[in-house]
């Protein structure tokens, strides 16, 4: 494993020795390789990239991000890159040839061999949110007739280029799956019996224009190293593995906390530092700007109220505090709602149960507040220098408004995941963001016809 | 795979045939079988359990939710008990060992073989949150000089009772880790080769006290199937599988998230339903209690400028306006930040570059937001029933207010979390309802110093 002092070393070797470099270089991983790579200046990158051993070019170049893979494909001979190309996993392929512009692709075409021609190009004409997007055409097959013996024959001779074996696909003589084994199996078995006698025919798999969370999640679920995709024609084209289906798992949770916190998503791979700040504006400023007209409601319930607040100056401290606290148990249930339907936990028709519930704890909740709330307001008015109304009743109103806002507020965030979820749009448009803007309003209401009823 | 007719139809068949219900039960996986049984009442549930064959029944208990798998506990022998106890992955069969009582606890024991004894008590003492928590020790163990041919014969042995034999640890008598071999390298390597040749030395490891995140990313980064855990004489004693590196990353993420909205995790692996609503207020009450205290300073500040609103009432619809979008600006800033620092994609030496980045983001989003609010503020002002001040004045003044709120917000939200990061902390606790309450004051502030100074 690589850690911070062998780095340091590292870094003082590439400048003095660079035999010593490439030699120790090799007893890393080839991620961290990429990494400590990635931290050198571009013309060395590139300089101790070439002279890296041909069998993990592939390997070391696809763990490098978008920039360097092509400042590298811009600075090496194209007979070069298709060394690497060829022996790069065939999923990280097709994403680098996607991104080339036309003229490029057009490019690198001629330098590959036929059958890796045509996997790059059918696997960049699958859509990157699929199954399809993100499969690997890695993967072994065998013949249902075939003895144990011819499997492991088979298998060493496919093996090199083969990245998953840890499973072998069953298929007829038209691709058509009709199984799997897996290696244990084939070691558990004499060398005499036949691959149908061990067939694993009741299989779990997805097809091409599935969903890629919908993959990832049944990887999850069943515990599978790999998943079969399927065409229309039930033909096996790709497998999924499980380091593909963590990579989306984390990929959807950074999505759904943007899109809890109102950021439009991009789907690029970018990391913080390298989106511009344009991009980031971008990203942003969208949902700040709905939030902003949504929250012309409040400021014109707040001018009709502009009155009575002259009248009453005693109300105006305590009103954002009705607000915040009502935003803040707003969004807090909303997040317990999202997540728990993000996990499957609940389901449209627990609707009922879930008010139900949250009622029970927004009623816990409000008591709670309401006897802070109370002293707080107690005590400011009891000293405020404005006297026209009895502390105790000023501190009884707020409280009942207080009361009343964060029940609203938690019905609210309990009801609005479910129906927008009822609408088939993803629940987390109405976080945090959005409650809070929405039950600003309800305070605001709420608040001010309970002042104006009594006092 | 399940879907919802074969649950329908499999229910129907379980009221009348049961002979039939069993045996089309076998076609489905263990997690989908336990998925079915659970939707059933209790009684039937066991009933149908007991007659599953015995080498799944197991997989089918540990895919049971707690309540369900002591419900089975509590209404079978100890005899039959011990059956399933005894086929259950070692992590599972440890981690519901550890949650009955030790009366319980000592009632199991007795029924045990010496082997699942030592290995159930062994792996129940390690803490939940590290790689010995988690870890398994179905994993298969190979010597050094061994040939390919014995290599073969000992998995052979062991492989029914392991089940992760895709890697094979190769250890010396003493149990020390010496490295491994991928099940892919016996495969292709000749039956008169030593294991030795194709050791591979440099590995990846954890050690048992290594916290669970930490192993799950490396599993990640590595793309392993599976990492060795060492104790502290460097002795194998587990692994943690790519299955349990995804689970950690998805309660990791459930654990930010409701960290990010304020909500107590628990550790329990509860679902939404199960939790009874005092845990449930239990879980958040705690912050927002905290938050409300935070924001009585919002009221202090409010109650000093009372005179001053009483005096420019055209000031106060404009208030929560400012509060909001100042919340939105910094709640969304921050997460931004959060999550690149739990990707891992800026560090705190990185401090200087996202506060520039921010303050540019932040300049293109308060001119944005400037143009907008003037044109509402002028809007309402001219129509607002009290007019002592000109619309265009007082809409300025609240649009340089609203710049001003923006740009603190902003740079607030990007650097709290970067400072907890800095104290050690885990930066979620700064996350949307603490930023939003912390810029209220810097809003109150900035607006009413900005209105004194201007109007």
């Amino acid at each position: 494993m690589v850690n911070i002092e062998d780095l340091e070393e590292l870094k003082q070797i590439s400048e003095t020795n660079e035999t010593l470099l490439l030699e120790k270089l090799l007893n890393f991983q080839c991620v961290e390789i990429a990494e400590f790579l990635s931290g050198l200046e571009q013309e060395k990158l590139i300089y101790f990239f070439k002279k890296l051993p041909e069998d993990i070019l592939g390997d070391v170049f696809c763990e490098f991000n978008l920039d360097i893979q092509n400042n590298i494909y811009n600075n090496v001979t194209k007979k070069f890159f298709s060394k690497i190309f060829s022996s790069m996993p065939s999923e990280s392929r097709a994403d680098f040839y996607k991104q080339l512009d036309a003229k490029n692709q057009v490019k690198v075409l001629p330098f590959l061999s036929k059958g890796i021609r045509d996997d790059v190009i059918s696997l960049s004409l699958y859509s990157d949110n699929t199954a399809g997007g993100i499969m690997s055409t890695d993967f072994a097959t065998l013949y249902k007739d075939m003895t144990v013996q011819e499997a492991f024959t088979k298998l060493r001779a496919d093996a090199p280029s083969k990245k998953m074996i840890y499973y072998a696909y069953v298929v007829d003589s038209e691709m058509k799956m009709l199984g799997f084994i897996s290696l244990r199996d084939l070691i558990l078995s004499e060398s005499n019996q036949h691959i149908s006698d061990f067939l694993h025919e009741n299989y779990i798999s997805a097809t091409v224009d599935d969903d890629k969370e919908t993959v990832a999640s049944m990887i999850e679920k069943y515990a599978l190293i790999a998943i079969p995709v399927l065409n229309d024609e039930k033909q096996l084209v790709g497998i999924v593995r499980y380091d593909d289906a963590i990579s989306v798992i984390k990929e959807e949770q950074t999505e759904d906390m943007e899109k809890m916190m109102g950021i439009v998503s991009d789907n690029s791979n970018q990391t913080y530092l390298e989106t511009s700040c344009f991009q980031n504006y971008y990203k942003r400023v969208g949902w700040i700007v709905c939030l902003f007209f949504l929250g012309i409601l409040t400021t014109l319930v707040l001018s009709h109220y502009e009155l009575l607040l002259s009248q009453i100056p005693v109300l105006i401290p305590f009103f954002p505090m009705i607000s915040a606290v009502g935003g803040n148990t707003g969004s807090q249930t909303s997040s317990v709602i999202i997540r728990a339907l993000s996990l499957k936990e609940i389901k449209i028709n627990d609707c009922l149960k879930v008010i139900f519930k949250e009622l029970q704890v927004a009623f816990l909740m409000s008591f709670t507040l309401f006897i802070f709330v109370y002293c707080e307001v107690f005590a400011i008015s009891y000293f405020s220098k404005i006297k026209n109304y009895n502390p105790c009743w000023v501190a009884f109103v707020v409280g009942l408004a207080l009361f009343l806002q964060v029940v609203v507020s938690m019905i609210l965030g309990a009801l609005l995941p479910l129906i927008v979820k009822l609408l088939n749009k993803d629940p987390a448009v109405v976080a945090s963001p959005a409650i809070t803007t929405i039950v600003d309003v309800t305070g605001i209401l709420i608040y001010f016809s309970i002042a104006s009823l009594l006092l």
